[in-house]
């Protein structure tokens, strides 16, 4: 089994759940995080962020403020089978891909155990 | 050492606080998260978030939104030397199981390096 | 690659947040949490989180919630190349060292795949 780390647009969540409900991933934990990539601000969800009053903000055009402000964006967690990695990560990128900077990250990690806490036993299978 | 992620539900985060601290695993960290598994949705926990009125819920009974409901959960993180990953996860499961669907998952990933901040230093024993 | 996860002070955000951008850094996700070492409770911190009114908390010298108290820190998560491991991690504790037990942990762990949302590719080079 293997972690699969999705950072996407907060505005994405609902797309991205269907998404993988669909091809056949219900089970997966999302969260609310900051975050920023390497390029500039993503001018779409700023205003989001904005209009939620979320973030203390400093006028666009001032450079540090640039290049330190942080984006809410939102985080999926999914573990998956070794062999279902590819199309999880095809999946979320369908449902995420506009093609602007901004439109997030994912990253695979190894997993080394998994248990279900119900059996109290581990999950050597599609869990 | 390891990485242990716990995902266990909201009301079960006293007792496994107590159960850790107990077994001398004072030290983890506690986040909300939103989340579900493979199966139907747990109405215990159902009913915790309705009153709480934290997410948007349609009707039961409509099927696609029973596929892609988010429960809301939370997610632990313990950093634990490797002969105490056993005794860690026996301890979640024995302060989170109830034996329905919905008592969580637990994953160990491996770690590569741990630092402590305050001195600076690689943690090398037991942090 | 690698998934470097730092615990931190949660009142050294900015200050850790300006160090990684001015190193090279720019791109992390940064997330609330609450958690605890294997030590006592950093006093400066808890009248943060009392004057917040985020946890119930029991008054000071109840040793079991002593024992067992979470406190409100934050969690950035970079995904780094290789060679910048060591570079990113001398930046977080030179931010957020003071020298006091609830400095911080970091830890770095192995990272598998990484994919850019945007193009749909994988990540190879510095992302």
């Amino acid at each position: 089994m293997k972690e699969v780390m999705c950072f996407i647009r907060a505005n994405k969540v609902n797309d991205t759940k269907r998404a993988l409900a669909e091809n056949g991933f219900p089970a997966f934990a999302c969260r609310k995080c900051l975050g920023r990539g390497k390029k500039g601000v993503d001018p779409d969800l700023l205003n989001v962020v904005l209009a939620a009053g979320e973030l203390p903000l400093s006028p666009v055009g001032e450079n540090f403020t640039e290049a330190t402000r942080l984006i809410a964006k939102r985080f999926f967690t999914l573990i998956v089978d070794d062999r279902d990695v590819d199309k999880v990560v095809e999946t979320v990128i369908s449902a995420n891909q506009t093609g602007n900077p901004g439109d997030g990250k994912i990253f695979v990690l190894p997993l080394l155990e998994a248990y279900t806490v119900r059996s109290g036993q581990p999950t050597v299978e599609a869990y």
